[in-house]
């Protein structure tokens, strides 16, 4: 928070440095150095093999190859591209050096440049600089962290839309709506001695109402911005030994779960993911539901429990060579807790079966009044089914391209208080309030609005806001 | 391998692609694409909100900002690096693209390279192309792999001296001292008719004698390249909670093993490694070594034997609350199996003791012979000792920074092969064998020094250094 008060005032030139690269071992991994003194400081430990020239007298956007030097020890060898202010992403000079990506290499390197002068910037420090120094409004600031998260066609789609402005120019357009509202009844203010009134009632009236409907279209686009942006979660459950792990590996094809023959293998919940029709589904195995007296396994059955109540989906696994009854049993139990909406009940291990498992489904669906599907997680068997089950089950047919979709929280919360305020002011007009009661609900509901594009902040939203970046971003 | 007999045809100019940074999300990724069309890919889905100018009249070393755009949807706003030919790593034209690091939007942007005619670049393509086009030798080339693996001070200085050549200069320098040899020799096959003798035998048996002391020295730094490299393997062995996993999360300061107070919960092999003065000890936590029915437990204390096996070093962690009949127990127990060098007994939780450290330290010492170092891994208690006398067992004092070190098992092999073909020659000398023999066994020597440059080669031998490679390397 003391960095964010700097800013604040506006002088916090220092020059910060991170690794801005995945962490681990790679072929190549880039230290992003950003501030005043950002390309000095490289000079201070560069040399070229070929020039001279110090690199702060080199053109922006060029790449310069060469080697770092520490204490008499070269470092590595690197290559350092130039941006200088006020033309990079921060809006500051930059230097991002691309060297051997060892873990211990791009250590060393933070290392050389703090001793230089550069301290280790803060979670979405780079990107909080671009915000302050004009490069960006705070909701495109939050698409890219967004981006840089984005798994899915669908969560990358809604986070650029987002950090080129999409929604920004949404919001603008519903700002200009309000302050047009507002410079009539404020316009009334000045004349308030005269008691006249500019502003037509019945005219504000509709005028509310219509950016009222615009704000609730965005809140409604949350439920579905959310699914979009981080999977629709979907809860496997089922007794142990059911083949829960089997089908989880089966669908995401990675032997991510250790698949073995004894019951209670899975202990923690493993999550993975799968794309359907461009829309993340997140797997969620789980301990099996049994009782036990094992305290880590049951540990693991209140999580399932705890899981099963935060899903969108749940995919019921049972054991083609249970009972009849017993099956009933476990549908029964399942949707007397958690209910039938959006459960999907799975018949595994039909590869066991002699019945052909068409008839065996059959009669389990007659039984059991329930859709149920065959599969066999182990052969691959009808998994197609299941697929498209799922794709059914979560519902986003109506989701369009062009469409602004609100995925954030602090955006729905922001639009939430603007829809109040102007709710308070849209009933103020049906009582008859004064102009500048009026005039002060609309006001509260601009305010909301500016927190939304940042021009309103607090240095504690900012900082919860840029908290949540990784590091180097 | 059909690349590689197309590279040794000389026409593979296929472009390939691959991400280069390490996997995962982070703020940004990069896409490196090599070879003739690499600029021009480029330009086929690339466009600049600033310039009309394709990226292919661009001049070299210069960053270009942009939009990457695949079937009318705007896949990431980019930065992209121009290396033009033959002034890049690989000796090709190369694009560096910098994107937004989400594995999302790596995977698309290779799709859309691949789209347009890349290929996926193979392990190590990049440098094998380096290598092919004559931009290093094949010990740079292993030099630059090694480089990426660089976990420590130590590593990083034997790779950076092998990509920098230092030791292709010493095989240079052998190479040279064979050639003079051999040019004596062949000299008088030349003149065979006339039986002269140009090479004095004596002269010639001390040059033979001068290089093999050479490759002798070379070959005994394996040993200490191979430790300087890969770490000092330690294993923690000891009885189920004795604290073994605690003492590992103290050491290596991370909670990477999971804690329980119920016994057996650690049943992989977790590697983690601390660096002490520079060098890496790799820690092997391993289940706890006691009898056991649980089947998956029994498997990794089958597991901590071998382990113990192959490491260099062994702390027996034993559970100060233990009778100290026991504690003799176990350490007879290993030191029967395993003898005593390098294995350094450690007696923890002394926290739990109301006798001093010292004494029960004492006491212990003089009935087990055993030099017993006691600790607290909870309190972080005497670590500091335990860790001086990793760095004493571990015995690397005789390492100099300049010293020419082999720490690859390939060149090891060349230089034995190298070693023994010049043994023959110096036996032949002794033995008074003909000159066109001596040749021929001076010349093998030669034939194995070029192996380890690559001057000598078979796409078996580079298939197998190349396939070990990183892919984007």
């Amino acid at each position: 928070m003391l960095l964010l008060q700097k800013n604040k005032m506006g002088n916090d030139t220092a020059t910060i440095c991170a690794i801005a690269t995945p962490p681990g071992s790679g072929a190549i991994a880039v230290i992003r150095l950003s501030g005043e003194q950002a390309i000095d400081m490289c000079d201070n430990v560069y040399s070229s093999p070929k020039s001279n020239k110090t690199l702060i007298d080199q053109p922006p956007n060029t790449i310069h190859y060469g080697s770092i030097t520490d204490a008499g020890e070269i470092v590595d060898e690197v290559l350092i591209s130039l941006f200088k202010a006020p033309h990079s992403f921060t809006g500051e000079n930059t230097a991002e050096i691309s060297c051997h990506g060892s873990p211990y290499i791009q250590q060393r390197l933070l290392e050389v440049f703090t001793k230089h002068g550069a301290r280790m910037a803060e979670p979405g420090e780079f990107t909080m600089r671009a915000f302050m120094n004009g490069k960006m409004d705070l909701s495109q600031a939050e698409g890219v962290a967004d981006l840089v998260a984005a798994d899915s066609a669908a969560s990358k789609r809604l986070a650029f839309q987002q950090m080129r402005g999409g929604f920004s120019k949404e919001i603008a357009r519903l700002r200009e709506q309000l302050l047009e509202f507002i410079s009539l009844v404020e316009l009334e203010l000045d004349f308030s001695e005269e008691d006249v009134e500019f502003a037509d009632r019945r005219q504000l009236h509709a005028l509310i109402e219509k950016i009222m409907k615009l704000i609730k279209k965005l809140l409604d686009s949350f439920n579905l911005g959310n699914v979009l942006k981080n999977g629709v979660p979907v809860v496997i459950a089922g007794a142990p030994n059911s083949g829960k792990s089997t089908l989880l590996n089966t669908l995401v094809n990675e032997e991510r779960a250790i698949v073995s023959e004894i019951a209670g293998t899975t202990r923690d919940t493993i999550e993975d993911t799968i794309t359907l029709n461009g829309i993340n589904f997140r797997f969620i195995d789980t301990a099996g539901l049994r009782e036990t007296k094992d305290k880590i396994e049951s540990l693991g059955i209140e999580r399932t429990h705890s899981k099963i109540q935060e899903s969108e989906i749940v995919i019921l696994i049972l054991d083609a060579q249970a009972s009849l009854d017993d099956i009933q049993h476990q549908i029964t139990g399942i949707t007397e807790k958690f209910g039938k909406q959006n459960l999907i009940p799975v018949i595994n291990k039909i590869d066991l079966l002699e019945d052909t498992d068409t008839t065996f489904a059959q009669t389990l669906e007659q039984k059991t009044e329930t859709k149920v599907i065959p599969v066999s997680a182990k052969n691959e068997t009808h998994l197609d089914t299941l697929k498209d089950e799922l794709v059914n089950a979560a519902n986003i047919d109506s989701y369009q391209q062009s469409d602004i979709i609100v995925s954030n929280m602090r955006h729905k919360e922001a639009l939430q208080n603007t829809y109040d305020a102007l709710n308070r002011a849209y009933e103020g007009i049906d009582s008859g309030i004064p102009g500048d009661l009026l005039s002060q609900d609309v006001r509260e509901a601009l305010h909301y609005l500016g927190e939304i594009t940042g021009e309103v902040t607090t240095d504690e939203v900012l900082g919860n806001i840029f908290e949540n970046f990784c590091i180097g971003k």
